[in-house]
């Protein structure tokens, strides 16, 4: 296929990342023409498994490009499709027992494979079901939307909500393989992509002062979601997080720097009943704030800061919502990432550099969060 | 504590059993006076820890030895205690929500313990909770059945049951340790104890011919549920699955020797709908019934055959029941341990030798299982 612009696409135009940690090695391939041609792709992949192939995918997903996912496979080889609706409220045990039944019931053994095929929602169900289904089959990644290609699907990370909070159960467990091709980022709403584009701008706050820029200076390319402009920011952003996870697969440490701007962001999208806000602009009100702290504690020099503002504010605008200050910080202290009572917190020293902090107060905090409700609630 | 007999039991009479396996380390204690003093030898594992202590138990255990237990503790220093009624119904993800939902209630975070304090399901599901509450916590298994202590509280298999079977979700997640009281047997039901004693049956046939003889010969001191003979057997089965399953943690190859009698066994309590029989008495019925197998194959030598059948008979009576031999052969078909068509079967060419074929077929089966289902329905 050729664009009109002279940039050539077409599959060899495909970057692969590898994600090392101490319990599995595996590609991410990001690129144009993933998903048509994912059925040639799995053969390589896994050779001549004897293992059948489920897809779990939302009714969405699957209308816009289930049959572009179905042409890759030889006719008769095509896998089997479960469905899970969209909405985080799906994302419960409840829909892991029906999965892991209707799996049971149609006959996948320990050699099956589970595709999950969808946002993060499907990313983190499916990837739980596998973990768990016979406690744990293979599974690959291909994430629809730019905060799964970005963010949820690399890392291991598994889990669906309980009615107390976000992930609180979950697994840790890896996929074969993750392709996340930015066509389908085509047919995204223009708010999920923004919000998926504060994970980068994060991404570039905490580790990487050249994507930090990237997005600084192409906003527009960005923001259009121009091939060359989103194959640089997800592959950017998918390398600095396979970095941090490589060195800390488990999070006693280094991969809590990922947590930038998600402690109150958290704390933002439980207060509001994970309604009124998407998760990345959550995220981005949460990094707002935790500039706040950073700057209170003369952290970061102001130029930095002002920098990260407006790299934040550039991706806007951020929805308002309204929450108190004492709901914001009881809803923090439930996060899992606290131990026994100590809170901790992430900071940024400048663009690119990002620390843990473990004696952050709530009088801190309230003090951060105060003017962006202010600002929220306008 | 005395004993008439001059043997002594205090707490220095406990064995240790080190299971080691690719991934974690842990102990197996076995003894007296362990649930009694479990609060102190808590303390010692843990050391400092500064996370808090909960114990998933069933009430009918709370109320035999929930005393005991608590009387380890200092004051004010007693775990907290979340419930789980008895019986196999439980065993599913529904209650895994109702009990991750209450550990997120108390605030349990990932410095929390937990410890499974009762029979198989409870450290079946218990370990499952501890494994996906905030993708993993530690815990300690407390078994109070025979079979809980010699089977299924070592090795790291966590998990639930689905509609369509058994064990069909869970996890790998060792315990931090294992304590096996052999004061608790006493107030199990003799027919629980017979069933748990055919697991030790089975470690005899495929691993331990000491054991084996042991169990020959000292049959009405292990039925008497005599402590010395309850010591010996516990450690010796312990030690069997401890060495099988440091050999092969996740079940590839050689720890499916582990599964001699259970192929035809599970398949028998799914279509009893597991409610005549006790696994143990399914898998006795299902050893004799791949005994049958062994001998037409002539794998094992005639006298080693009766005496393993004279074996499991001693410890009988087994519970009838009626089935139908394709309805089995359906059954056996669904085991999580076939992979994409292939049925293996475990088989056993002597006392203390097992291996694992692979070419078993539905004809051999059906004729093995005929004189074990006659027996059975009369």
């Amino acid at each position: 296929m050729h664009r009109s612009g002279g940039v050539r696409y077409d599959e060899s135009i495909v970057r692969s990342i590898l994600v090392k940690t101490a319990s599995a090695d595996y590609p991410v391939y990001v690129g144009s023409g993933l998903v048509a041609g994912f059925g040639n792709h799995l053969r390589k992949i896994t050779g001549k498994r004897a293992g059948r192939t489920f897809v779990l995918t939302s009714p969405n997903i699957w209308a816009l490009w289930g049959r572009q996912f179905i042409s890759g496979f030889k006719p008769g080889e095509a896998p089997e499709v479960l469905f899970m609706p969209s909405g985080e409220r799906h994302k419960r045990l409840s829909s892991i027992e029906r999965l892991a039944t209707e799996l049971s019931a149609a006959g996948a053994d320990r050699s099956s494979l589970l595709v999950a095929f969808g946002g993060g929602i499907i990313g983190d169900t499916g990837g739980f079901l596998a973990a768990i289904y016979m406690r744990g089959i293979p599974y690959i990644q291909i994430p629809t939307t730019l905060l799964a290609q970005v963010d949820s699907s690399v890392g291991g990370k598994t889990g669906v909500n309980l009615s107390t909070g976000k992930n609180l159960v979950g697994s840790f467990h890896h996929p074969l393989a993750v392709f996340a091709d930015t066509d389908v980022l085509r047919t995204l709403p223009a708010r999920e992509l923004r919000a998926g584009l504060f994970e980068s701008v994060k991404a570039g706050i905490i580790r990487d002062p050249r994507l930090f820029r990237y997005l600084e200076e192409k906003r527009d390319q960005v923001l259009a979601c121009e091939p060359s402009a989103m194959m640089y920011v997800v592959s950017a952003s998918v390398k600095m997080k396979a970095e941090v996870v490589g060195i800390d697969e488990r999070e006693s440490g280094m991969r809590m720097v990922l947590n930038f701007g998600h402690t109150l962001g958290h704390a933002i999208e439980a207060v509001t009943g994970y309604r009124s806000l998407l998760h990345g602009e959550a995220i981005a009100w949460g990094m707002l704030a935790a500039l706040n702290v950073c700057r209170s504690r003369h952290l970061l020099p102001e130029k930095d800061a002002r920098r990260m503002e407006q790299l934040i504010r550039a991706y806007g605008p951020l929805p308002g919502f309204r929450a108190k200050i004492p709901a914001l910080l009881h809803a923090a202290g439930r996060d899992k990432k606290n131990k026994a009572g100590t809170r901790r917190f992430v900071v940024t020293s400048g663009i690119g550099r990002a620390h843990v902090i473990e004696d952050v107060t709530d009088a801190e905090l309230a003090a951060a969060l105060e003017p962006v409700l202010n600002e929220a609630a306008r």
